[in-house]
């Protein structure tokens, strides 16, 4: 009857919708993996690293905005999900986790391969199911089938998110030889129609009352997919210099007169004077820049986060409203709605980005080579219709001080470990023909270098590889530059160059160490070819933060001149 | 003050006898990294990859028995390390983990690199605390000394196993230019002098009188270290040809006159029949041979287990006693008490020990190429005193398979895992000038290669790759190897090769495949090098089953004669 459970549970998920699972081998999880394999409306792959499949299904689900399945085998396996899930849970990803277990009689018991899985992600799933593990009676079927509705819908709905439901399976694992795996004739299907959350008309006149105190006002948007709907609201209210709007790489929302070049000059106090607001908006998730979290964390501000569900986080220390709808609705509302703003505040912030905007191309151009110069060539070659995925954690700084961007930028900012980026990416690449380019330093890219041991092909996938045998990172932090422990303990200087790896996978690769050959080496970058292509710039760690450190300077002297 | 909590905690760690830290690079645990890799008492190494790093860990507590630390920093790292930690607890492995976090206010907040840590590890281990993230009031202080006190104890104590203390941290982590790390003057330290349980005189006269109702008598060793005293008992037991062992190579003990072929005939019903116990006494944990498990759930057999502690398993369904001591103690006071026993059923047993080992070589050597027969070569050219650590799962089992060992046989069959092998071995490696070797299939050794991306040198580190480009054990099992979903979803096919990997890091490097070529790389495989050394043996999966299926049957039909 375990196997008739399981059957059922897959048709459900094709039923409502669910189009792709990834499997890891092994031999408890055999039904799910059959049924699976065999459903011809569920797309399913097989990688064999737990850790490297987790992020792939997170990176599709991060597209697809639809729950993928991940199927794996009792024991350590599911622990090696875990990083994915916790940034998927973070990182509000649906994803729904099948793990197979033993029947609960034979945990613990030197039987091998299992551990405790019921609970195992603890906070970091919406909800964790236990399947039942015997069906004598015909409601623990429809128990069984209730669980697989509940989980789906729960993915998919407030902020989405990993579920997980965990799937103690009893022998025989296998259909007999030829035998048709034929779902249960009383298939109970619930679906789930996601709501829009909207404010009263009460609700809205009085916020426009309290709109009448403020005449400086920032609207922040924090991470999250390209969304058509805020940008137009957004750009409207910029047109009609109704607010700044300060725009991360990582909001996707960097809309025409937005503030995309803040980490220059937010960190300094004399600068600062001229551009503080009274009331900020902010709406998604995590801010990639942190002199506009301490900027914002300083000054004496009325914070407003839109958010039509719980768990809203106060980053700024000044959480005074949470307006408990849909983010497109305020935002379009405001359009209409928002009184005159002070003038001389919006333009104090243009001057600035537009200040920058000029001064930082000749500034880079002036230093030497190293990964800042490299990476503004680089980005200045990415198609417009290629996705970025940026590494955790000098990837997504750099970019970040490059300003305005038109390409979806993926970063994982959930837990923002180093650990899953090329996975990610690789799932990313498995869900379109366009280019997905990953921009990566070396410990985030050789930490996961697995992404790229399975049998699928992603010919768009680009990876732009900085690579300076180390965390750069450290010495870029005023505390470890100065210890004795930077390079062995901080830095960890790491020997090896990605060329091997690509011989490996049959990768076309380059390398560069100067600008010269850097340019040429894109020329051919973005090319169609059947495999994915790696461009690696070495550079010197040490230099690396010396041209930081002067192009800053470089800047700050040009906004106080 | 959070500062002055973490130098006492690392020396509190050194007086207690900590001698071995594993860091992971990161900011917010820089306080733990600082004040560990400046204690001179401590033996710090720094490993970017956390998964990697905590199984480095496991390798060295296995062989130490002693607690080694693991510190990382806030975020997805911890989650890295739940894999070893999971095969720690099962495998009651000492280890302290370390994980650095924001203080509680700042948790979840979209501030970075958090997630929820505390209890994170669930039930795998043996206990959590938080240490305090204050020290207002001196009585924290002492808090925070008593944790690291009890942390260590516990680790230590009855099943050893993970301890885990999160540490949140806030600004400064760094101390001043030039500042003296000193503890505080008040240390309290306090130790744990561990117990030797025995059974009173009472006990003993009681399960003498019990035996009196026994005279097949089979004693049967789990995975655990080499151990001397059980050893001489053991021994002893069988000369007098009181018991009959059986051993499988987990087990360590696979003593003189012990049973270690009992794969090749406890399937087998009609040869069973006169082997048949009326007491199995066991010890230490799990087994690896699954004839051995079902031969003895499916006897009328009395069970009694010792183990000093709790949590006894029931792996046979028949647990009737647990004697709650020493084993040693036990097997020492059987050597003079056991009465006398049937001789026939001790010679039933011996006798097709003795007929497997005279016909196993030559009907290996009449088989084709394949990985058997070379584990049969590799393993007559291991040197004696080399420690072999297997991968889970083919390559254990072909080591029971092939008999009596004399090396030091460690696995990972705590949750039986594919995911630590390779790292585990280089943790051993670090503790030993004698060599290491590791046997893998090509799934394990792929999966964990960032075992191989640190800085540490292991030139005594030999790898036999058993490279069939697939999870070969699908196609032993009955299920799979029916199903169409075979090759792709179940073998999960996979193309590399190691010399790639070798040449990156270095490694001596041979490949094999034939006998021919593999006696040839043995000559000089163990020599000494400056490098670890690969030996990858390639050989197809398809073959691999139909000998190993024909070596059973030429056995089998060996034995009926």
């Amino acid at each position: 009857m375990s196997l008739q459970a399981i059957v059922d549970l897959v048709t459900i998920c094709a039923k409502k919708g669910v189009k792709n699972a990834i499997l890891s081998p092994g031999s408890r999880c055999a039904p799910l993996t059959i049924a699976f394999a065999r459903h011809p409306e569920i797309k399913t792959r097989t990688i064999s690293d737990e850790r490297s499949a987790a992020f792939v299904a997170l990176g599709i689900a991060q597209q697809l905005e639809e729950p993928v399945v991940l199927v794996c085998t009792s024991g350590s396996a599911a622990l090696n999900y875990f990083p994915a899930i916790a940034e998927a849970f973070f990182q509000e990803i649906p994803l729904l986790i099948l793990t197979a277990d033993r029947p609960p009689e034979w945990i613990d018991q030197w039987d091998g391969q299992t551990i405790f899985q019921p609970e195992v992600y603890g906070k970091h799933v919406k909800k964790f199911f236990q399947l039942p593990d015997s069906f004598e009676s015909k409601d623990q079927l429809w128990h069984a089938h209730r669980i697989v509705n509940e989980a789906i819908n729960l993915s998919k709905n407030g902020p989405k998110g990993p579920v997980h439901i965990n799937i103690p399976l009893r022998e025989p694992f296998y259909p007999k030889k030829g035998e048709e795996l034929i779902p249960s004739s009383e298939l109970q299907v619930f679906d789930f129609e996601r709501g829009q959350k909207h404010l009263s008309e009460k609700s809205l006149q009085e916020l426009q009352k309290n709109l009448e105190e403020f005449n400086r006002i920032l609207i922040v948007p924090g991470q999250q997919k390209p969304n058509s709907i805020y940008q137009q609201a957004l750009e409207k209210l910029i047109q009609k210099k109704k607010t700044v709007v300060v725009s991360d790489c990582i909001s996707n929302l960097q809309v025409d007169g937005s503030i995309t070049l803040h980490d220059h000059w937010l960190g300094y106090e004399h600068i600062n004077k001229n551009l503080k607001p009274d009331l900020v908006i902010t709406f998604g998730k995590s801010l990639i820049s942190k002199p506009l979290k301490l900027f914002l964390r300083k000054q004496q501000i009325t914070h407003w986060h839109i958010q039509p569900h719980d768990g809203v986080k106060d980053t700024f220390q000044h959480l005074n409203k949470i307006l408990d709808c849909e983010p497109g609705f305020f935002l379009e509302w405001l359009v209409d709605n928002l009184p005159i703003q002070s003038q001389s505040y919006f333009e104090n912030w243009q001057d600035l980005e537009q200040e920058v905007q000029q001064a930082l191309p000749p500034t880079l151009e002036n230093t030497d080579f190293g990964e800042y110069q490299t990476l503004q060539e680089v980005l200045s070659t990415i198609p417009s219709n290629s996705k970025i995925h940026l590494a955790n954690s000098m990837a997504v700084r750099y970019v970040n001080f490059l300003g305005k961007r038109n390409q979806e930028i993926i970063c994982n900012r959930g837990t923002s470990g180093i650990d899953g980026t090329n996975s990610t990416a690789v799932g990313c690449a498995l869900t379109t023909s366009k280019f997905v380019t990953i921009i990566t330093g070396d410990l985030a890219f050789f930490y996961d270098r697995n992404a790229f041991w399975n049998n699928y092909e992603t010919p768009n996938l680009r990876i732009v590889l900085l690579n300076n045998h180390a965390g750069g990172i450290f010495r870029l932090i005023d505390g470890p530059k100065e210890q004795p422990e930077l390079e062995e303990y901080f830095e960890t200087h790491q020997a090896l160059t990605a060329n091997y790896l690509a011989e490996e996978h049959g990768f076309e690769y380059s390398r560069a160490q100067n600008i010269q050959q850097i340019e040429l080496a894109l020329k051919e970058f973005y090319t169609t070819s059947s495999k994915p292509k790696i461009l690696e710039i070495e550079s010197k760690s040490a230099k690396n933060a010396e041209i930081l450190k002067s192009v800053k300077e470089t800047i700050l002297k040009h906004l106080e001149i």
